[in-house]
C-alpha cells in the first residue's frame, strides 16, 4: 500500500485519479486498481482524453470488511478532493442544479467476475438537476428518460428492489397510453413514470429514493464493495481459485453525451479502412447524438473526413469540416495510437460540448484483405517488423482471398448448416449422383453434387460440379477431403438434411428440394442456401506475395503438397508449393477410361493374368506421373504405391456390376462372390497399404516401373530435374518396407539398365500407424524419409473412423473431452506424442532423415506449430492450403524462440 | 593346445579318446572337439557305453591347412594309437579279415554346416573284411550290401566320382534281372554289383578303389578337413559370421552291429511310459536286428521288461528275460541317466555280441499327461526341484487335459484344415444358422455351427451347439473367442470350405455337405473331419492338482476369468480362477428374451422413452449381476459397461426386422431407416464403448443401477463379500472417464441411500486405445485401475482389423513379418511398448494401482511372461485357460530374476 501525505497527515492512498492531463496508475497496476480501473488508466497515459474519474482500491475491500461495512475518514476525504477534481476538470458540479455532473460507478475486480454488480449509470440525478441536464441537452425527453433509467437501475442494484415491478409500471403505463414502443413516451410521460417509480421504492424501502448526490455516490459504492461476498461470486471464486483477499476496484467516471446540442458529436473510427486497410481514417460521426443514434440506423451516420464524403459522393459534410478543431485532435489521437498499439485501432469517441473525449480504443476487426494491407503497409511505414506483420495475420483468415466468396451483401435464404468443409462458395443444380452430375454438366449447367457420402468412385462427378454438399462425414471426410485437394466448396455432414438419391430429393423438415433446383453452398460458414447467391471472384494482391515472401524466408519448414492431378500441382505450384508431398497414386485409378482394367486386374485368377491386365494399365500411369514430373521439375514429387482396399475399385450397384460383368466377360455370380469375398467389416484396418503390395508385389511392381520409366522419360527431355521419392503406405513392421522396398529397387534397376540412365531417388514410408511409430526406430533403419499419415493415424491412435465419428464428435468437442476436432487439428497429447516419439526414434538412427507430415493436418495451422515444435522438415497440403501452410511455418518459427 | 609326452617326446595333442572306460574329452570342450565329438565326450563322460572313437582336433585343422594338406607324423602317430587302443576296446583289427572292425568318419565343426562332407559308414570293407563280416553276422548278403554302400558313398564323398552313375548300374542291374526293389536283390547280385562299382572308379579315377583300410582312412580324414574350404562351406560361414579359423574336427568311430547273430540286439527305450508317465522301464528291442528293423515294422518288436510284457499280454519273451545281464546294463544307464538329465530319456541302443551300446540318449517326448505326472514324481523322487516341474510343463499342454479329444487310434477322413481355434473336438449335424441350430439340439440332436463367421446374433446358436465352424476369421475372431469362453471346440477360417447359409451346404472342392450331415471338428489339430470319431473324455488328476498348487504357490500374478455367464464363472471358479476379470455385459443383452427390449431401447425416439425400455432390462440385467455375485463370493466380479455399437443388436435378416417391427409396433421402413442411420463404415472404430455412455448416459446408469442393486442385494444376505469393479470401455480421453465415473458414483450414492447400505467398489478403465496408454498418467489421475484390452490395443496398434486379417495375416506370419499372430501372442514391440509406457505413465502417479489385461492374451504363455515382465497384478482369461494361465505365470515369476 502507498501512503500519501495529505494535508500534512500521512494517510493510504486509496483513491486514484485518471484522466488526460493527470493519472495516478499505469498498466502494471492491476492488482490495486483492478481490470476496469487499469485500462482507464492505460488509456489515460497515452494521453487519450478518456471521460476523468477515480479509481477506489482493491485494498480498501478487505478494509471495508474488516470495519463492519463502514467508511473511515480518509477515504471520504480523497474520495470528496477526487470529486472535487472531476467537477474542475468537467467544468461541471455534482449535484449542481445548473450544470449538473453525472457519473457512472462501476465495480472492477482483476478479473471479471458474475454475480458481482456492474454498472450503474447517470448517478447524479435527482429532481433539481434533471431539469438543468434538460436544459443544457435541449432535450427534456432525454432528460427525463435518463432519470428514470438511473432510478430503475439504481433502486434494483442497489436498493434490492425487484426490476419487474419498475417494467410492470411501465408496460401500464403504455397501456393506458396506448402505445407499444419505449420511444413513442414523450417527455411529460417519463415524467409521469418517475414519479410511479418513485412511489414504487417508497413503498418498498419505507423510505424516499435519495435525492442526495452524495447519499446516492456512497450507496452504489456500497453496493460495489457488498457484491463482492453475495453467494453467487463465493462459489465463483471457489471455482476458479481466486482468492477472497484479492477484492474489487470501485471505478467512478464522469458520464460524457454528444447530444447537449450541436456542440456535441459521437463516433466510431477506424485509424485503417478495416475493408480494404487502406491508409486514411475511416470512421463515420452524428452531431447531436448518442452513441446508439449512430449504430442504430435511424439517422444516417455521416463520413469522418472529406475524402471518405467524396468517395463515398456523399452530400452530408464530414466531421473535418464540421468540426475541423476537434477533427484535428481526434486526427491526432489516431496517430499517437498507432504509433503506441502499432495496430489498427478502433476508436469510440463523444464530443460534448466542443470537447473530445475517447470512450475506448481497442484493435479493429478488418477483413483478411485489409489485413493484409495493414501488415504491409505498417512494415513498409516502419511501425512494425516484418516478424510482428507475419504474426498478425491469421493463416486459416487467407482462405478468404483465395476462394471465391458470397457478397456479403446479398440476401441469403438459409434452409441449413452443415460443416464448413471445403472454402469457397458455389451455386448450381441439385444432382444425385455422379453419373447425373456428370451429364447435367456436360450439357452446360452448373451443378451441386449432394451425396450421403462420396467414396472414390464419385470422383468423376466431383470433378464436374461447382460444389459438393453431404449430409455424412466430417471435416476430413472423403468429400471434404477430396473438394479442398479441387478448391472445390463443400460443406459437409449437414446431418439436418435428408438426401434421399433414390427419390432424388433433399428433405428438410418438411421443405422438399428436388433435382434440377438451384441452391448455394457456402463453404466458409457451411450455409445452403436456396437459389442462387452472387459471388465476389478473389484476386491476389501484390500484398499477398509480398507477406508470403516474407514467409518464405523465415520460416524453417518445407511446404509440398497434396496432388494427384496436372491441375492440383499447378495450382499448388501457383501457391508456392515446393514439391509434391503426397500423390495419391489410387485417384488415378478411378479414371473412368481405366476403372475396368483395374477390376480386371482384381479379379484376374492368378499373378500372370494380373500381370497381362497391369501391363495394360502401365503406360497410363507412366503418362499421369510425367505429366507431374513436367510440372514439378527441380522439385521432389512423392508418390505413394497403392493404399485402398480393392474392394473400393470394384462396382456395387447392380447396373454397374451388370456392365462390368458384361465388358469383361465374368459371369455376374463370380462378380458377386468375388465382392462377398473381398468386403469388409472394418475396412479401414484391413486388407490395404502394403498388405496389396505383400500379397500382389506385381501390382506395386508395375507402379515401381510406371515411375521410373516416367522419370527417364522426363530427365531425357530435360536433362535432370525429376526427383522423385516413393513412399510405401500402411507400413507396421520393418518387414514389410525391407520387401516392398526389394521391390521397388529391383524395378529400378531394371529400368535403369535398360534405359541406360541411372537417377537418384528415395524410398520411404509413411508412418501412419502407431506401431509404426513406436518401432520407428527399427523401421528407420529401411527408410530413407518419413512422412507421418496423420489422418490415418488420428483414427488408429483415437480409435475413431473419420467416416463415422460425425455421429459422437460434434458432442465430444462440445462437453470439452476434445477441445478441437482431432481430424482438423492435432491431438497433441495422443497422436502428437506418437509423432515426437517415432521423430525422435527415427533420428536416433538417422540423425538427418526427412520428415513430414501429409495428412490433412498440414494445412491447419496449430498443426504446423506443433510440426516445428518436433522438428518436422516440411508439411504437405492441399494446393489451396499451401499460403496457409506457409504463413503459418512461418508464424511456428518465430514464436518457436 | 595341449602338448602330450608320448614315448618320451613332447607334442601337441591332436587326437583325443572316447569310450566307456577311457575319454580324453569333456562336455566344455565343444571349441576343439566340435559339437559331434563333444557329445560322443559327454555321453562316454557318463560312462555310457558308446560305441568308442577318438576325435582330431578342429585344431588341426588349421594345421591341416598351413601346411600343403599335408600330416606330421605326430598325428599319424597318434591316430595309430587311438586306433590301436580301438581295436583292444573292440576286441576286433582294423582290416582284420577274420574279425573286421569297421568305422565311421564324421566331420564336426563347432556348429553342424551344409556344405560340409557329412558321413562315411561302413569304412575298412574290401574284398577281404567283407568275407569276414559275412562270416560273423551270418548274414553274406548283408555283408555285401554294407560293402557296395560303402563304395558308393566313399567314391561320391572322398574320390568324387557322381552319384547317379552308381545308382544307373543299380538300375541297369535290377532291370537286367527283372527286379524292382533294392531288398530282391541277392548275396550274389550284390557281389556282381560291388564288381561293376569298382569298374567305375578304375574307369573314373584312372586307379582302382582303395583297398588298404589306413588308405580309406586318410582319405576319409583328408575329405573331412578338405570340405571346410568348399565353396558353399565359406558362404555358410560369411552368412554366419563364423570365423573360418574354427575350423572342424574328424570324429572316427567304431561301426556296431545288432544283426551279427543271436547274441545281438538293437532296440529303443525310454525311461519312463512317455503315453502316460508311469516309472517303469519301458520299450522295444529285436534280436539279431538292425535299428531300422525296429522302426520299420516288418518284425513285431518285443518288450523290454516282463511287467511291460504282461501288461501287452504279449507272448514274445522280453529283453529281460532273454538278455538277462546286458538287460541289467541297460536299467543301469536308465538310474544313470535319470540321476544326470532329471528328466526322462529316450535311448537308442544296441547289443553286439552281448556287448551293449549306446547310439545315442536324448530328453524323450511324452503325453501332456505323462509330462504332468513325470515332473510331480520326480519332484517326489527328490529329483527335481517344484520351480524345475513348473518349467518342465509346457502350459498351452494343458488344453488336452481339460478338453475332451479324439481318439488317437481312431481313423479320420479329414477334409480340410482350419486354425485351431478352440480346443476340444466334437461330431455334430450341420447347421448353417443359429436358430436352426437351437431346433435341431432342442430335438435331441448334437449340432455343429457352420457359420462364414459369427456374430453377437449367433450366441444362443453357439450355446445350443457342439461345437463351431467358420470359414473366415481368425484365432480372435468372433467364433474363436466366444468358443473359448464357452469352452467349445472351434474351428475357425477354414479358408477352403465355402460356407453357403443361403443353399444351406459346405463346398470343399467337388465334395458337398449337406444339412444334417454329420462331421466332427477336432479343435487341437483345426481338422475336418467327415462322420462321427470317437473320443476321449478328460479328467482332471491329482497330479494336476499337485502341480497347480505349486504354481499359484509361485506366481506373482492373479489369475482371473473372463466371464459373464453363471456356468462360464463356476467353471473358471473350479479352475482356480480368483475373480472375474471381465464381465461383457453386452453379452446379456443377445438373449433371445430381453433382445426385444434392447431393440426398444435403441428405437426410442428420445432419453424419456428410453429410459422407460431400461426400466424394463433393469431387473434382468440386475439378477445377471446377482448370480456372479454369488458365484464370486468373496473374489473381486470386474464388469465393463457396455461395449458394441448399438447396431450389433439390430435385426438385420428381412425376417428379423418384419419380427421386430410388429413386435415393436413401429413401421418397417422407420426400422430400415434407423438400420441405415446407425450402420457404419468401420464398427470397430465407431460409435461404441464409452462413447456411448457419453451419448446415452442413461445405459450406462441403468447398467450402475443394475450393479450396485445386485451387490447390495448378495451383500445382505450373505453378509459381505460382495466386491464390484466397474470398468469403462474404449476411453480415450482422461474427461470421458471422468464424465462417467459421475454417473456410476452418482448412481452408488443413490442406490446406497434408497438400501441403506454402503459397499466399497471400484471404478476404472479399459486402456484398449494407443491414445488411452499415451495419456495414461492423465487418465490415471480418474481411474481406480486399469485393465488392458489387448485385442483392440493390438487392432488399433498395428491398424488391423482382427475380422478381416484372415485374409493377409497367415501370409504375414508366413513371411515373418510378424513372427506369431498377434492377436494370439502379444506384439512385444508395438503393442508391449505402449503397455510399458501405460503402465509406467500410469504407476507414475498412482504406484499402486491395480493393472491387468483381459484380452485374448491373458491365457497366452508368452504374453503372460511379458506382462509379468512389466509388473502387471493380474491377467485374465478365458474359463478353460486359466489353468494354462496359472501355470504360465508362475514361470514368468520363476524366469523374471
Amino acid at each position: 500500500m502507498k501512503d500519501i501525505l495529505l494535508e500534512g497527515v500521512l494517510m493510504t492512498k486509496w483513491v486514484y485519479n485518471f484522466g488526460k492531463d493527470y493519472n495516478d496508475g499505469d498498466a502494471s497496476m492491476s492488482d490495486i486498481l483492478g481490470g476496469k480501473g487499469c485500462n482507464l488508466a492505460e488509456m489515460a497515459s497515452l494521453g487519450l482524453p478518456v471521460p476523468p474519474g477515480f479509481t477506489i482500491t482493491t485494498q480498501f475491500c478487505a478494509c471495508y470488511y474488516d470495519n463492519q461495512h463502514s467508511y473511515p475518514d480518509e477515504l471520504k476525504e480523497q474520495v470528496a478532493d477526487s470529486m472535487a477534481l472531476l467537477e474542475e476538470t468537467m467544468g461541471m458540479g455534482f449535484g449542481d442544479p445548473e450544470n449538473p455532473l453525472l457519473v457512472s460507478v462501476r465495480s472492477g475486480a482483476r478479473v471479471s467476475m458474475p454475480g458481482m454488480m456492474d454498472t450503474v449509470l447517470n448517478l447524479g440525478l435527482n429532481d433539481e438537476t434533471v431539469e438543468g441536464l434538460a436544459r443544457i441537452s435541449g432535450d427534456e425527453r432525454f432528460a427525463w428518460d435518463s432519470y428514470r433509467r438511473f432510478i430503475q437501475m439504481y433502486s434494483d442494484v442497489v436498493l434490492g428492489v425487484e426490476h419487474y415491478d419498475f417494467e410492470d409500471i411501465l408496460d401500464s403505463y403504455k397501456r393506458e397510453q396506448d402505445i407499444s414502443l419505449d420511444t413513442e413516451v414523450s417527455a411529460e410521460g417519463w415524467k409521469e413514470v418517475v414519479k410511479r417509480y418513485k412511489a414504487l421504492v417508497v413503498n418498498d424501502q419505507g423510505k424516499p429514493f435519495p435525492t442526495d448526490v452524495q447519499e446516492q455516490l456512497w450507496g452504489a459504492i456500497s453496493a460495489v464493495f457488498g457484491s463482492w461476498m453475495v453467494p453467487r461470486a463465493v462459489t465463483y471464486r471457489k471455482i476458479h481459485e481466486i482468492p477472497e483477499e484479492c477484492g474489487t476496484a470501485v471505478n467512478v467516471q464522469a458520464m460524457v453525451f454528444g447530444n447537449m446540442g450541436d456542440d456535441c458529436a459521437t463516433g466510431v473510427a477506424f485509424t485503417r479502412d478495416p475493408s480494404n486497410g487502406e491508409n486514411y481514417f475511416y470512421g463515420e460521426y452524428l452531431v447531436n447524438a448518442q452513441g446508439e443514434d449512430v449504430v442504430a440506423g435511424i439517422r444516417t451516420p455521416q463520413s469522418l473526413t472529406i475524402k471518405a464524403r467524396e468517395k463515398d459522393g456523399s452530400s452530408l459534410p464530414s466531421m473535418e469540416e464540421v468540426m475541423p478543431e476537434v477533427f484535428a485532435e481526434l486526427n491526432d489521437m489516431r496517430i499517437k495510437l498507432e504509433a503506441h498499439y502499432c495496430d489498427m485501432q478502433d476508436i469510440e469517441f463523444t464530443v460534448q460540448k466542443g470537447k473530445l473525449f475517447i470512450l475506448q480504443t481497442r484493435k479493429g476487426k478488418r477483413t483478411a484483405g485489409a489485413a493484409l494491407k495493414i501488415a504491409v503497409d505498417m512494415v513498409e511505414e516502419g511501425l512494425i517488423s516484418k516478424d510482428e506483420a507475419l504474426l498478425r495475420i491469421d493463416p486459416q483468415s487467407l482462405e478468404q482471398l483465395l476462394h471465391p466468396q458470397l457478397d456479403p451483401n446479398a440476401l441469403r435464404n438459409v434452409l441449413a448448416r452443415g460443416l464448413p468443409a471445403s472454402p469457397g462458395a458455389a451455386s448450381g443444380v441439385v444432382c444425385f449422383s455422379a453419373d447425373d452430375a456428370e451429364k447435367r454438366a456436360l450439357s452446360g449447367d452448373k451443378v451441386i453434387l449432394c451425396r450421403q457420402e462420396t467414396s472414390p468412385e464419385d470422383i468423376h462427378g466431383m470433378h464436374a460440379s461447382e460444389g459438393i454438399l453431404t449430409c455424412r462425414g466430417g471435416m476430413t471426410s472423403h468429400a471434404a477431403v477430396v473438394a479442398r485437394g479441387m478448391g472445390k466448396p463443400c460443406v459437409a455432414g449437414a446431418s439436418e438434411l435428408l438426401i434421399d438419391s433414390k427419390e432424388k430429393v433433399i428433405r428438410i423438415g418438411d421443405i422438399q428440394i428436388k433435382e434440377g433446383e438451384l441452391i448455394t453452398i457456402d463453404g466458409l460458414t457451411g450455409q445452403i442456401i436456396m437459389g442462387e447467391v452472387a459471388s465476389i471472384e478473389p484476386k491476389m494482391s501484390d500484398d499477398f506475395v509480398t507477406l508470403m515472401s516474407w514467409a518464405d524466408e523465415r520460416r524453417n519448414m518445407g511446404v509440398r503438397t497434396n496432388a494427384e492431378t496436372p491441375k492440383d500441382a499447378t495450382v499448388a505450384l501457383n501457391f508456392g508449393a515446393e514439391g509434391i508431398g503426397l500423390c495419391r497414386t489410387e485417384h488415378m485409378f478411378f479414371d473412368p477410361e481405366r476403372i475396368q482394367n483395374v477390376r480386371e486386374m482384381i479379379f484376374a485368377s492368378d499373378k500372370e493374368a494380373r500381370c497381362v491386365v497391369l501391363d495394360r494399365l502401365l503406360p497410363e500411369q507412366c503418362g499421369d506421373f510425367e505429366q507431374l514430373f513436367e510440372i514439378m521439375l527441380g522439385l521432389p514429387v512423392t508418390i505413394r504405391l497403392l493404399d485402398p482396399p480393392l474392394h473400393e475399385f470394384l462396382p456395387h450397384t447392380q447396373k454397374d456390376i451388370a456392365g462390368f460383368s458384361k465388358a469383361a466377360g465374368i459371369d455376374e455370380k463370380t462378380v458377386r462372390l468375388r465382392l462377398a469375398e473381398l468386403a469388409e467389416t472394418n475396412p479401414m484396418l484391413g486388407h490395404r497399404g502394403c498388405r496389396l503390395g505383400i500379397s500382389y508385389p506385381e501390382i506395386y511392381e508395375m507402379q515401381a516401373r510406371a515411375i521410373f520409366e516416367a522419370a527417364v522419360n522426363v530427365h531425357k527431355k530435360h536433362g535432370g530435374g525429376v526427383i522423385p521419392e516413393i513412399m510405401v503406405p500402411l507400413v507396421g513392421a520393418r518387414k514389410e518396407l525391407e520387401l516392398m522396398r526389394k521391390v521397388v529397387d529391383d524395378t529400378a534397376r531394371e529400368v535403369f539398365e535398360e534405359r541406360g540412365v541411372t537417377l537418384a531417388y528415395l524410398v520411404g514410408t509413411m508412418i501412419e500407424l502407431p506401431r509404426a511409430a513406436l518401432t520407428a526406430d527399427d523401421i528407420a533403419g529401411a527408410a530413407d524419409f518419413f512422412s507421418f499419415g496423420t489422418n490415418d493415424l488420428t483414427q488408429t491412435t483415437l480409435g475413431m473412423s473419420r467416416d463415422d465419428a460425425s455421429n459422437f464428435l460434434p458432442e465430444y468437442t462440445l462437453k470439452g473431452i476434445y477441445e478441437r476436432d482431432p481430424f482438423v487439428s492435432i491431438d497433441v497429447s495422443g497422436v502428437g506424442a506418437l509423432l515426437d516419439i517415432a521423430q525422435e526414434k527415427g533420428r536416433k538412427v538417422n540423425p538427418d532423415m526427412k520428415m513430414g507430415i501429409c495428412g490433412e493436418h498440414g494445412g491447419e495451422p496449430a498443426s504446423i506449430t506443433f510440426c516445428e515444435s518436433i522438428g518436422m522438415t516440411y508439411v504437405s497440403c492441399s494446393p489451396y492450403r499451401v499460403p496457409i501452410a506457409r504463413l503459418a511455418a512461418a508464424q511456428a518459427a518465430i514464436l518457436k524462440i
